[in-house]
């Protein structure tokens, strides 16, 4: 970690860093009606979600004595597999600190991917001493998955490339917040755009937080969420501060909410949006985001989703639709 | 119809037509172990799949007057769509033969692109005959979904895409194939590349039809499939003129094989692939497309499935995983 801020040069700089090394995902046509959106297909990242280029970005900016120590990370999943791809092809070995019920898909991937897992219970254990304990005992560089000015500035490609492709700033930009990494990144690198952050029910810290000025955590207890990518219990100051910077909003949406846009995004966009991946596009189909037009772009963050859960959602919503 | 063949040049000029109307869709890298081969992932071009190209090129080069008199067209259903979206844009009426049995999606998506439909029974009506009536009594122009060199070229669009986002030329191609269209297309975009057109076991009549060197159609009774798409039981001295020029060759996968790459593709790629869009992918993973490497390309060529069939395939896919 670095001592300054994120910044717009920095993500500038990050997105030439990382362009050789992530897909330059598509930006798809939406259309309504005759109202036309943009989504900007996040999904379809190697890896299965936007993290590969925070990782990237501060896995490249590391020291060749510190790539032979190896890096540790703390993640649900999706961080997880961003880190041990971005390592793997950097010749670096990861550890990856990971709740013992993440999907099997992630974990799968992510051992795929030639990283050693440590699992933990999401309920007594903190990931946050075990991954520091790691770190130290190993003395490798640990990768926060969102609390970190390379790993944001890193996110913020996405937003480069969104503007690179619309020819031009969006004026609105729905984007999936947990840690607020990628709205933060995206924040920086689309200064014209009124970003909007979208949570699951019940976990809108960022929400809050930004209304409130401050970190403001997740009330306790917080319901059952399908988002596991967006369990995030207290956003950054580095996340937060962007998002104030540049005047965020934050929305949420229901469990309902989401499965239905799991579903449109199968059916309309043919792409495979999570939980998590998909509550912006959520927001779009309920009408939470306020003003919407053909300067709106909606990023679909990932699509990492345990292949059983993700068939009974589309069974249910196809069965929802069919009679009605 | 022009009395011309196909032709590269041809391919070159509809590329260039149909860029500003459709969507260049991305070249995904798939990775299995140290091998990477590349997706062309045409599920993702507006209407789901690359039919939009085709429509496009055909319907820009008609007069004023054709364009005040409509299009009619026969399909399964994606070529249904391609036309319907394009004349919808184009300020064209489109007239659509469909059978009655076409997945509900493709149903409504035609309607929804503004098209007025027309339903016929898949075993007892010719629809051929029945878009050639509807042709002569409106006087407008019949839209073929391959056997036209217009329709041909402006399929090829995605091979051009293909070089550019490769940097050259690929080595292999494998591509779902119906009547021909969008692999005679790639082959004449592509003259450098092997390709292999990839069909569902008992309808692999352009398999034959190349080791035959002429029109052999499907033997009767052909099985049941899952692929709408490819249910083509005579392709065009058009389309396998091109494919016998370019020293193509063509294999089958079976039904089982076509499910599990519709799994494969919504875990791994995170994209929807119907049946018939994923009989390429399905030749990859079963080892029936010989030598592959980082030259290789798959086209993934539809994402048009019904829901309910779709998370069916998928919650059982999801099984067979997990229980082996």
């Amino acid at each position: 970690m670095t001592e300054r801020s994120p910044s717009p040069a920095g993500v500038a700089a990050a997105a030439k860093r990382v362009a050789p090394h992530v897909t330059r995902t598509p930006l798809l046509p939406l259309d309504r009606g005759s109202e036309r959106v943009w989504v900007k297909a996040e999904c379809l990242q190697q890896g299965g979600s936007f993290k590969l280029r925070g990782a990237f970005n501060r896995l490249l900016q590391m020291s060749e004595e510190e790539r032979a120590r190896g890096v540790v990370a703390f993640s649900s999943g999706n961080h997880a597999q961003g880190v041990a791809i971005a390592a793997r092809r950097l010749g670096i070995a990861a550890t990856i600190v990971m709740p013992s019920d993440a999907p099997a898909v992630k974990r799968d991937s992510t051992l795929a991917a030639g990283a050693e897992i440590v699992a933990y219970d999401r309920m007594t254990e903190s990931r946050e001493a075990i991954g520091a304990r790691l770190a130290a005992e190993k003395g490798c560089v640990l990768v926060p998955s969102f609390d970190d000015v390379d790993v944001i500035e890193g996110q913020g490609s996405a937003g480069v490339e969104i503007a690179e492709q619309m020819g031009g700033e969006p004026d609105k930009v729905l984007v999936p917040c947990g840690g607020g990494g990628l709205s933060a990144g995206i924040a920086l690198a689309l200064p014209g755009a009124h970003i909007v952050t979208v949570e699951p029910e019940g976990w809108d810290d960022m929400a809050r937080s930004i209304q409130a000025g401050e970190p403001v955590p997740v009330l306790e207890p917080a319901p059952p969420t399908l988002c596991d990518a967006l369990q995030t219990k207290l956003v950054s100051p580095l996340t937060l501060g962007a998002l104030l910077q540049a005047g965020a909003e934050g929305v949420w949406v229901t469990e309902g909410e989401i499965e239905r846009a799991m579903a449109f995004a199968a059916r309309t966009l043919r792409i495979v949006a999570e939980p998590g991946g998909a509550v912006a596009l959520a927001a779009f189909l309920a009408g939470k985001a306020g003003a919407v037009g053909d300067r709106t772009v909606i990023v679909v963050s990932g699509g990492n989703v345990d292949p059983a859960a993700y068939a009974a959602i589309l069974a249910r919503q196809a069965a929802a639709d069919r009679f009605p």
